[in-house]
């Protein structure tokens, strides 16, 4: 049974007025790729703008295993309990969205779920990760509108969503396990490039001190590699427990620390319109790249070129050349 | 004085004769960016390309101060004495040829440019990135056909020149320093991401303990974030010094190491491939990124477009609609 279409004033009221059901159905619009959606929900998004913007965007990754759908529930709850309202969002291109998924999220955070303070909402099906990218950027403007005031975007962290995501937070927050000594369960190397924050979970019983350990190792990696000149921020590491609650409330006050630094010295506002600049091309980019590939004359020509320039018969450039004219703007 | 035209089977006889000139000429018409010339290099590589892929090809970058130039000149040498043929190119996005930076390189590697088994060449001056990509890239497609077996490519470091560098190459080499404790000299972080093979250069006389305790630390960061799975290769460190010539055996036979194991398991041909490929479609990318920016309808707009989404007063998505329909692709 086919609900009732809602006019753009309709969204905007039940946003305003927190209301749940509204709320989902004006992310759904924006996740939708219909045209005649995608128009509405830019007339929403227009409207929404001056109320956006104003939550902490915090990205959560993790390596298999750290327990993030745990941590996400403890830390959600703890963020609850200073007074705030959380909304929590997830990257994941590979999913395709079912019942199953929804329920997923709700039945892997229970508790965080039952809270009226909390938001929870599966990854988009956007196919690309473009289009993921671009569902769960304007998804967060429209929590910030309902009032959130912390975003947590959770990465499955699986192939680009890491950078993807890191790309649309303020502070992007690495959840992992202390290691078998030398080697920490295989955490990605490029994830320094992306932490401001390593937090070591599980920080329970008998393995603090291990955590504590790999705090230590993990510190000691990003001084090994701090960027040079003055970083805005230098990248800390700190123990967890989602278990107990240990180190939620250092871990939140690390998270503010951070936020004022960045607030003050106006790298928020500034990485924020990076960030908005960067996202505006990469959406052109990728659908000027979509336009060549399903391009007629290039699709004919493709497998072909592809092959050859695979098989080195043909040198990258003429092939380059070659789809260029297909499409009509070669030489 | 205009020199007479050289014909395609000039360029391809003085090539394979091991003609210097010839084979400076060549590149030079692989560097052009006038259509004509594009029209006869890539005529002139496609007779090449059979003689082509037969090099070492070894990517080198180095945090400043890293002694990279007197690195390459000793290491050339040592290669040259080993009985190889060894061309040295540059990546630098930010030169200007110049004769000066001519005589530069050829200056700061005195040595290695006067020795008949090697061919020094400055960087090309591409403007964009992607252009200096493509003329470094065919350039040492010229230097195999010439028969050079070990082909080094310099980067500076600057931007994504290294990004640039390891995706054309085999093997990456980050030259560094011992640093003071702490603080291994502001190295970029993402540097553990690209390199192969980390040499500690400057092992001589008091300052070979502070190399090793350096190495140490390396490979004990390359352990801490090894990458889940069976890697092909596991980053290595080692010290060496350009002065006295120490290390420089091990850091090849490392090398070779490297090069037997990635030809024995066939990730050599793969990685070239997926180079070639991604090569193709970069390039096809900038051109039709170009084609949009310098688009009539959209240079006309994009000014006002950034300034609203830098302030935030329209969102991404909408600014890149009016691009994509500026530039006819829109909906």
């Amino acid at each position: 049974m086919k609900r009732p279409r809602l006019t753009t004033d309709d969204y905007i009221e039940g946003i305003r007025g927190h209301d749940r059901a509204i709320l989902g159905r004006a992310i759904t619009l924006v996740e939708s790729n219909n045209a005649e959606h995608r128009v509405q929900a830019q007339e929403l998004l227009r409207f929404l703008l001056p109320d956006t913007g104003g939550a902490h965007r915090i990205g959560i990754s993790g390596v298999p295993g750290a327990g993030k759908s745990t941590f996400i529930e403890a830390f959600g709850m703890f963020l609850i309990g200073q007074g705030h309202r959380v909304a929590v969002l997830a990257v994941d291109p590979s999913s395709t969205r079912t019942k199953g998924s929804i329920l997923g999220d709700k039945t892997r955070m229970e508790q965080l779920s039952a809270m009226d303070e909390a938001f929870i909402r599966p990854s988009p099906t956007g196919g690309s990760l473009g289009g993921v990218g671009r569902k769960t950027r304007e998804t967060i403007m429209v929590c910030e509108a309902a009032g959130f005031d912390v975003v947590l975007v959770e990465t499955v962290g699986v192939g680009q969503s890491e950078t993807l995501v890191a790309d649309m937070v303020d502070v992007f927050l690495v959840l992992v396990l202390s290691g078998a000594g030398d080697e920490l369960q295989g955490i990605k190397r490029g994830i320094l490039e992306l932490a401001d924050i390593v937090a070591v979970n599980k920080a329970d019983g008998d393995n603090i001190n291990a955590t504590e350990v790999a705090r230590a190792e993990y510190e000691r990696a990003f001084q090994l590699f701090r960027p040079p000149g003055h970083a805005p921020w230098d990248p800390r590491a700190v123990v967890c427990s989602a278990l107990t609650g240990l180190g939620l409330d250092d871990l939140w006050t690390l998270i503010e620390d951070h936020r004022r630094m960045i607030t003050s010295n106006g790298a928020l506002d500034e990485k924020r319109s990076r960030q908005r600049l960067r996202w505006m091309w990469s959406m052109v980019d990728d659908a000027v790249m979509e336009a060549v590939r399903s391009h007629p004359e290039v699709s004919f020509r493709l497998s072909g070129l592809q092959a050859e320039v695979l098989t080195g018969t043909t040198t990258a450039t003429a092939a380059a050349e070659a789809i260029l004219r297909a499409f009509g703007i070669g030489r």
